[in-house]
C-alpha cells in the first residue's frame, strides 16, 4: 500500500471526471450578486453548497442570513487532538456576463473546448472552491483528516462584500480558527505556482451630475450652460496629470516608497511589459511615470474609470444637451493609503472642480485598504511544500493588484492570517466575457491542497 | 359680406377643433428616423401626408423614393397668370423618445393639458405643417389662391438629411420656385412674433475608442494601460479651454467677429440670462467669455458632447478597464466656418493628442455650413405684414442656434431664399421628453399665414 497521502492523489486523479461534472452543475447557477433579479439563483447556489457539504461529511453546514446576500458556513472536525482548524474561504457570487454577444458559448453552460472550461465563475471562483471541496473529499475517502476544516462561502464578494463584515464581527465563534485558506488569487503562469502575500485595496466611488432640467436642443441652448457630459469627462481628465498620476490631494501621501528590495523582488516575476501587452492586446502599455509594469499593478496605486454615461448613445444621432451624467470610478489602493482619506480627497477634487451650475451626487461601492502578509509562516511554508511537491519548483511570491478585503476583516475579527493562492490564470479573462479555467492547472490545485492539508 | 381674407380667417377659426383632431391623427405616427426598426411608420407618415394632400386638391402628391427615407411632393396651381410660386419645406420625421419614463403621458397619443398639446413631434414639426396645410385649406375654401404652392416634406431631417441633397439635385424641376415656407424655427414668446435671419451650422461626429481586446479585471490590469474610457473623457476635456473657448485649431480664423451694430440688436432681443435660467433649469449660466448669453447661442460657435459611452453602467460596481469608449459630439458653427475644415480639425485634434496603444474610429452624421438672409425680400416683408396683422406689433429678426441645411441646398439648387418662421415656443421641450405645442400661438400661427399668402 503506497501512503495514504499518495492514495488520497491517486483518488483524485481518478474522480478527475466526476469532480468535472460537479463543478459544471454548480456553475450552472447563475449567481450573478450585482443584479438584484438574481438574488433566488444566489440563494440556490447557497443551498447548492450546503447539500455538497453535507454530502462531503461535513458535521455542521448551513445557510445564515445576512443583511444582504446569505453566507455557507460549515464544520468537519478531524478525530486527532489539537488538531489545527483551517477556514477556507470562498464566494459563490460571480460577475455579470455582459456584453452577452461576445461569449462564444453560454456563459452558465460551462463547455470544454481544448484544455480549457468556459462558463462565468469557473476561474473566480467556483472552480477554486470546488478544488478545495475535493481535496477534503480525497483525503478522507482513504484516510482521515488531521485537521479541522471550517468553510465559509459568501455570495457578496463581487459587490464589494457590503453586509458581510458586520456578520462576522457577530459570528466570530462559528468562525475561529487558526489559519484562513483564501484560494481566490491566481497564479502567474500555467508552470509558475504563486502565493500572493500582497493585496491593493479598492475605493469605488460612483458619481452622477445634474444639469439642465431636462434635455435640451443643443442648437437652441448650445454655449450657454455646461453640458454636464462634457464637464464630466473634464473633472475625470483632471485626475490624472501628464505623468499618469493621481491628482487628488494627499493621494499618495502615505504610499511607502518602494525599496531596493521591493524592487528586486519585482524584476525576478515573470512579469515583462510583452507579458501585459499580450495578456491585453494593447500594442503600447501605459503608466505612472518611472515604474516598471509589475511595479504599476503591485506596488502602485490607481484611478480607473469602470463605467460611464451621458445622453444618446443609440444608432444615429440626437442633438442634445444631456440633462444628466455618471461615472463609476474606482482607484486602487496600496499598503498604508487610508480609503476614509481617498474619499474625502475625492469629494474634495469634485467639489473644488464642478462647475457653477452643476449638482452632484455621491456613491460609495466599495472602501478596502491593501494588506502585506507574512511570508514565513508555518502555513504559508506548507503551501510552498505542497506546491513544490505538485510542480517540481518554488513557488514565486507576488504582489496582487486586485483586491481581497475579506482578508483585513479576517484578520480584523478573528486575528488570523490568510494563505492566498488559487490556480487561475492571468488570461482566465475573469470579469469578461468567455471567462475559463485551465483545467490541468485545475488538477494540479486538487493535489497541491491535499498535500497542503497534510503539511499542515 | 366681408373680404375673402376674412372670411378664410373665419372658417379657419370655425374648423379649429377638427383641424386640431387631424394634428393628433398626424402625430399617432412614430414616425422616428433615428431608428431603423421605425422605417414602416416613416412610409405611413410619408402616405398620410399624400393622402391629405389630395384631399386637399393637390393636382400632385406623390411620394418618391431617395436613398434614404423617402419625401412627398406636392403641387397645387391657381389661376392667376405668372402668379408666384411658394414651396412649402417641412420635415415628417420626428425625434426618439428616450427616456420614455419621463413623459408624463404617451408620446405618440396627443393629450391637451391646459393650452397645450403634449406629443412626439406637435411643435417640431408636424404641428407647423399642418398649420400651412389648413391656412391653404382655408383659403381655397372660401376663395381662390393666388399663388401656386408646391411641398417638399422630407423624413430624415432628424438625422442630418443624410441623402436629401442628393435627390433634390436631380429633381430640381419639381422643386423650382420663387421662394420657400420653411416654418421649423419657431418664436421668442407668445407675444413675439419672430422671423430667423440667421442659423448656425452643425459638424456632428462619433468617435470610437479602442483600448484593450476585451475587458480587463481593473485589479490585475490597472494602472499600465490607457483606460479608453479615461482617454475620451481627457479628449473631450481638452476640447475646451477655460474660458469656454475650443481649443481645436483653427475654429475660430473664419468666425466674423460681432460688430457694434450686431451687438446692440443682440441686446434687443427679450433673451437675457433670466430668460435662458428659466428654459434650461439651470442656476448658473456659463460659455464662452466675452459674450452674453444671446450672442453665445445666436452668433457664436459651440461644441457639445451629445453621448457617451464605456463599460459597465448596471447598478451596482464592476471592476473592469473598459475595452472601448464612445463619444457623440457636436458643433454649430456661424457663418463663414467651414465644415470641411472644422471636421479635418476634429481628426487632427484627436490624432494628435490619442495615446499610443489606443485606436479610434471616426463617423460623421452632419457636416452643414451656417447661414444668414435678406431681411427686406418682398417674402419677408409679406410675411412681415401677416404677422403685424395677427399680433398688432412687429415681429423681431433672430439669428437662431440651431441649424437648418435645407435653406442651403435650397439656395444651391434651386437659387432661391427661404423665409423662415413657425410657432413653436422655447419652452416647448423639442428633442426631450413632454414635447408640446402651444395651442393659442398654434392658431395664431394658421392665421398668419393665411394671411401670408395674401400678401405675396
Amino acid at each position: 500500500m503506497p501512503e495514504p497521502r499518495i492514495q488520497a492523489i491517486e483518488f483524485a486523479k481518478q474522480n478527475y471526471d466526476r469532480f468535472l461534472e460537479e463543478l459544471k452543475a454548480f456553475i450552472a447557477i447563475p449567481s450573478i450578486s450585482t443584479d438584484a433579479e438574481q438574488l433566488p439563483d444566489i440563494r440556490n447556489a447557497a443551498n447548492h453548497l450546503v447539500k455538497s457539504l453535507i454530502d462531503l461529511g461535513f458535521e455542521k453546514a448551513e445557510v445564515y442570513e445576512t443583511k444582504g446576500k446569505p453566507v455557507v458556513i460549515a464544520e468537519k472536525r478531524c478525530l486527532k487532538p489539537d488538531a489545527l482548524t483551517v477556514l477556507i474561504y470562498g464566494h459563490y457570487d460571480v460577475q455579470p456576463v455582459d456584453p452577452l454577444d461576445q461569449w462564444k458559448s453560454d456563459p452558465f453552460k460551462a463547455e470544454v473546448r481544448d484544455e480549457y472550461l468556459y462558463a462565468r465563475g469557473c476561474s473566480d471562483m467556483k472552480g477554486q472552491i470546488w478544488a478545495a471541496l475535493k481535496a477534503v473529499e480525497s483525503i478522507q475517502t482513504v484516510d482521515k483528516l488531521s485537521v479541522n476544516i471550517k468553510c465559509i462561502f459568501e455570495g457578496e464578494e463581487e459587490i464589494g462584500s457590503p453586509h458581510l463584515d458586520e456578520w462576522i464581527a457577530e459570528h466570530t465563534d462559528l468562525l475561529s480558527c487558526d489559519v484562513v485558506l483564501n484560494p481566490d488569487t491566481g497564479m502567474l503562469g500555467k508552470d509558475i505556482p504563486t502565493i500572493t502575500y500582497g493585496l491593493r485595496g479598492l475605493c469605488y466611488f460612483e458619481i452622477k451630475l445634474f444639469g439642465p432640467q431636462h434635455d435640451l436642443h443643443s442648437g437652441l441652448f448650445g454655449g450657454i450652460i455646461h453640458n454636464p457630459a462634457n464637464s464630466i469627462c473634464e473633472l475625470i481628465a483632471g485626475m490624472h496629470d501628464k505623468d499618469g498620476r493621481v491628482t487628488l490631494s494627499g493621494f499618495y501621501d502615505q504610499v511607502i516608497p518602494l525599496s531596493d528590495e521591493d524592487r528586486e523582488q519585482f524584476k525576478r516575476l515573470p512579469l515583462g511589459d510583452d507579458f501585459y501587452r499580450e495578456q491585453t492586446g494593447v500594442a503600447q502599455l501605459w503608466g505612472e511615470k518611472g515604474y516598471t509594469s509589475a511595479e504599476r499593478v503591485g506596488a502602485r496605486p490607481t484611478l480607473d474609470v469602470n463605467g460611464i454615461y451621458s445622453g444618446f448613445i443609440g444608432e444615429g444621432s440626437k442633438t442634445i444637451i444631456p440633462a444628466w451624467s455618471m461615472a463609476k470610478i474606482s482607484m486602487r489602493l496600496v499598503p498604508n493609503q487610508n480609503p476614509v482619506e481617498i474619499r474625502e480627497s475625492f469629494k474634495k477634487y469634485i467639489n473644488e472642480h464642478i462647475p457653477e451650475g452643476i449638482r452632484w451626487e455621491f456613491k460609495e461601492h466599495s472602501s478596502n485598504p491593501a494588506s502585506l502578509s507574512d511570508r514565513n509562516s508555518p502555513a504559508v511554508k506548507a503551501l510552498v511544500k505542497a506546491q513544490e511537491s505538485v510542480w517540481g519548483i518554488s513557488p514565486v511570491f507576488k504582489r496582487e493588484g486586485g483586491s481581497v478585503p475579506i482578508v483585513l476583516t479576517l484578520q480584523k475579527y478573528l486575528g488570523v492570517d490568510s494563505v492566498l493562492t488559487g490556480f487561475g490564470l492571468p488570461d482566465d479573462n475573469v470579469h469578461a466575457p468567455n471567462e475559463r479555467l485551465h483545467l490541468p492547472t485545475w488538477q494540479r490545485g486538487i493535489e497541491t491542497l491535499i498535500h497542503f492539508f497534510y503539511n499542515l
